[in-house]
């Protein structure tokens, strides 16, 4: 049997810092590989430097994420409640998967969900909240992945899990590796979308969203 | 068989903004009621409002909040590694249930474990961080107690599952409500502790840990 992976899509997440509790959780779950779509700064704030554990890949567009991980034969799974979502903790899992998830508020967009072979939701039975945290929901679904694949659980020391050396770091902190080709055609779409304000134009640790480290940690 | 009700213990939970996450997921997976010990005051950001559907009670100490709990015929579960944790996925609960989450730095202390009749724990997979977020942890193992329960599914619309009507507002806003015999208490309290700086002497939602929700939603 292939060896069973697991990833997440991360895109159109508003909340840059969203991206670093999620990768926290995500290595915490024996996720080995984060993919960023559209957008590539994020904040690691709320990452408790667990982003240096984890492989990031960036895409232009959804398709070219969807291209690559069919070649690698992973199923895409959309975290949304649709009709026919499936309750996550049934486990409606076959095979390596990449979870996709929505944005904080409006969830899944027609055109992400178009890449999805299935989707899975969280069951609430309470009266209080439309959904969850995005976080707080990817987080669920990953630990239920692991526990359907049968992941190795980490050592533990005392009251911790224990954290492996760190691996060299990225190129650049904070900011996802960039190949020649997707310079060359982010430099394309970056004109077309530079009224957007969609990029940031200095990608350096001391843009505003980076001020929030100095508020925040958890 | 008598109904089975879950319940979250609030203490020492160091980032007030962590307690309205908390909330909106306490809420989701059917807890009726917040139990907060020691300072009465959070900040009601990330709980998208939820908090209006949660009672709120308060207690001074931690053996308070056990002789409650005892009454109620609650199990108290910490939610923490320990030697004899048992793996949260396994459900191994009995009846209604509270759980007691550690502080975000140094998980349950000594005093806090003494009061917990069993400790769950959240297997992790990966080598890149020592523990999760409070709030992942909160919600994972709230979500996993629903499903043991089998506490009915809310009512779902569109992509969305329903909300229910605002109830009559909290006496006061990010604030617990008190008793007169509270309030005699916590002056004595306030008195002893006045230097530590650990009660908000105003109590209004203008303090600083509020001005973060100017800045931050999710």
């Amino acid at each position: 049997m292939e060896k069973i992976e697991s990833t997440v899509v991360v895109h159109n997440i508003a909340k840059r810092h969203n991206v670093g509790t999620m990768a926290r959780s995500a290595t915490a779950f024996g996720v080995s590989e984060l993919i960023l779509v559209g957008r590539r700064d994020f904040n690691a704030f709320g990452s408790h430097g667990s982003t240096s554990h984890l492989r990031l890949r960036h895409f232009h567009s959804l398709n070219e994420a969807q291209t690559y991980l069919k070649e690698k034969n992973f199923d895409i799974c959309g975290v949304e409640i649709t009709n026919d979502s499936l309750a996550v903790n049934q486990h409606p899992f076959r095979r390596s998967t990449a979870f996709l998830l929505g944005n904080e508020g409006t969830g899944l967009s027609a055109k992400e969900c178009e890449i999805c072979d299935f989707f899975v939701y969280i069951p609430q039975y309470g009266c209080g909240t439309a959904s969850l945290n995005v976080t707080v929901a990817a987080s669920i679904v990953l630990h239920h992945f692991g526990v359907w694949a049968g992941f190795s659980e980490r050592t533990r020391e005392g009251n911790k899990f224990v954290v492996a050396e760190k691996p060299v770091r990225q190129v650049r902190r904070n900011f996802c590796a960039e190949t020649d080709e997707s310079v060359v055609e982010e430099r394309k779409i970056k004109r077309e979308n530079a009224f957007h304000g969609f990029f940031d134009e200095n990608g350096t640790t001391d843009s505003s969203s980076n001020m929030l480290d100095t508020l925040f940690s958890d």
